[in-house]
């Protein structure tokens, strides 16, 4: 193994100290202690590497390294939030990869006569994740321009602390050098994969060329308080009994398509009044539909829609169904695709062009500026969970590989293709 | 309508204004402010008719009359907690009934030459609802001697408030002179029917001959925590799609029964880690199933049992359930019907004999003391809910049907019975 593959698997055992969880896994929600201890042992790392550490106002933390004085920045990057008991890997393994490959690209410059096009920056996107605070990808929204700066501020969390306060926790105050969307020219983000397709295929890394349609829903359920004990069964409308009809139905819906081609969920659920002698009378909850397919989705919607109307007769509640974010099939631009393509047949390692499930902060960018996504293997797809494992010699592959791109990019490649 | 009559709605009207809710019901979960205020008030009330007021170790509130010197009491009352957003009349009804009962049994024996054979006292018992602080009938499970005391002092709410820092806020220290189990010859207890029998049947009072049999369980769905996006449908172990499954078996379960015969519940549900994106790896909740035939609960816990054991391999969780307590059905004394029925057609109102599903502070009591148990109307039989309501008339009827059977009591009519 080499020096830096070494270092690389150091640096990344050492980070997961940070929030480390008895059962192997990390705990750092968004503006956490535990995220703020990983934020400032990150800085430091930053500065020890040469780079210049800042944050915006979104909380979002930069590292530049500036090679052509006055040009944009390609900005590589990923999160180090988590979501509660999660695994080490998603989203910190790419903001240290992407630290290791930008250091490693300034280093080989310096080596070389190869004059670069742009500047290098690594971004760790503030709260990626949207479990304490709403909504998921918070820092990357506010700084694509897709989320008002002080809607995130005030976000706040089950306790009443809004994102404003728990940010003034960390261990550095905005810089005004922080870079900006109008400074960046591209984007690269690389990520576990969360899924099996590249551990199934024997591939030793994935470029992502596209999104899944999802539509996720806030659903409402309204019945009426009643005693668990004295209440007739059929004078009840039980909010807990329809929430359930809806969870079951959500579910039952997978099986009427191809496997693979619908994913649903009803994940966060809060019950009211959650007492022990008592009906509920309200119950919320998100559910998610996500599929490769924008037909199956659409089609999922109108069955799920129709199946509605039962389980609130069948429970007598009410069924409200919000949109709360919705998107179609998104593509990742095929000149960054290319890019990664010839990078890994550069470097050897079988690849596979695949679709991401999870939206990543790349989701948000490559709306914005041109983005190369790229994925290395889950072990069993595992993710959100302790268990979450990528093999090392997987890890450093894509470190490997996220380096080559990065260096592409830094020299002008992929502006090359666009104006060609 | 009579000054008493008057006095008692006027009385529980100024009650009602404690812990009131924009709804038109009350929230004073036990030793909350609410519970304090209106303990407060009542405390006052028993002062200006002729109580003496004491409080016990485990917040159980008495207001006594000495009429016999060193004679036990016949103890009179029920409890003013209440569910979150509930209704009035639940407990707080009886407890004020008890209070106009003994003052007015007080004022006849005055005026007469009868001679009473025991002493008077009103109960108000700490926490009868268990919804802040498990278990419910707190008060009087250590009262009888069901629940040690340390253990009730020692139960914490969900901030990690115990019940005896609860209790600590109150308007009095507990007092050595209230009444203990052995000071107590008989007890009655008024309540709303919180059910439909009475005014199905178009009948005035209800007296109270059993208790339905119940079961309840505590079940335990434990899953795998995941990406809900990213994770394949076959490779879930979602413990809420497995809780989902429970509580729409439990409600099924009632189908299989004659209308009325069972009554299945969850309520209490906890979700974790309950976050947007994560699949939840385990769910707690509350399941009771309710019957007034033990041979239909015990084939209802036999085909629960049997469609766990689908739900688990369809769910792919691990469903646990533990029986937290349970009971066969249980019969008031005979006796004491008897003299509730006597009562009943002195005064000329049409009773029935009826069952409680739900449980009350006298399913404690008649286990340790000859015990009466009166229920009024319940409008809709709906309770734990703002919107619970008895008519005035019913209120009042009970009043006069409660202060008549005190009077029995207190003169030794069940004792000459249960002597014959």
């Amino acid at each position: 193994m080499s020096t830096t593959d070494t270092q690389f698997l150091d640096d990344f055992a050492e980070m997961s100290t940070f929030g480390a969880t008895p059962g192997g896994g990390v705990d750092r929600q968004a503006g956490t202690a535990a995220d703020h201890a990983t934020r400032r042992w990150f800085g430091e790392w930053l500065e020890r590497h040469g780079f210049q550490e800042t944050v915006d106002e979104a909380g979002n933390q930069f590292g530049t390294i500036e090679l052509v004085p006055g040009a944009p920045y390609v900005l590589v990057g990923s999160h180090l939030d988590s979501q509660p008991l999660a695994g080490r890997y998603d989203g910190a393994y790419g903001v240290l990869a992407a630290a290791h490959a930008c250091a490693r690209v300034a280093e080989q410059l310096r080596g070389t006569a190869e004059a670069p096009a742009y500047n290098l920056a690594v971004v760790n996107w503030f709260n990626e994740e949207g479990s304490r605070f709403a909504p998921s990808m918070m820092g990357s929204s506010v700084f694509t321009g897709k989320l008002p700066l002080a809607a995130a501020l005030a976000t706040t969390d089950a306790g009443g602390t809004d994102v404003s306060r728990a940010l003034a926790a960390g261990h550095r105050t905005p810089d005004g050098n922080a870079p900006r969307l109008a400074d960046v020219s591209h984007y690269a983000e690389i990520h576990i994969e969360q899924g099996r397709t590249l551990e199934e295929g024997g591939t030793e890394v994935g470029i992502v060329h596209g999104t899944w349609a999802a539509s996720k829903y806030r659903v409402t359920v309204d019945g009426a308080q009643s005693h668990t004990g004295a209440t007739r069964m059929e004078d009840r409308r039980d909010a807990l009994y329809g929430a359930a009809l809806v969870i079951t139905a959500a579910r039952e819906l997978t099986a009427e398509f191809e496997p693979g081609m619908l994913h649903t969920s009803v994940s966060e659920m809060n019950v009211l009044p959650n007492s022990p002698v008592t009906v509920a009378r309200q119950v919320l909850m998100n559910l998610d539909l996500r599929s490769p397919d924008e037909e199956v989705l659409a089609r999922a919607v109108e069955l799920l829609e129709k199946r509605m109307i039962d389980v609130g007769e069948i429970s007598r509640t009410d069924i409200t169904l919000d949109l709360t974010h919705s998107w179609g099939l998104l593509g990742y631009q095929p000149d960054g695709v290319r890019l990664a393509r010839e990078s890994a047949q550069h470097l050897g390692f079988s690849h596979a062009e695949v679709m991401t499930v999870a939206g990543h902060d790349s989701t948000n960018l490559k709306d914005v500026v041109p983005t190369v996504m790229l994925f290395v293997p889950s072990v069993e797809g595992i993710s959100h969970n302790e268990a979450e494992y990528t093999r090392d010699d997987d890890a450093l592959r894509g470190v490997r590989l996220l380096t080559d791109v990065t260096r592409r990019l830094v020299r002008g490649d992929l502006r090359e293709e666009e104006s060609s």
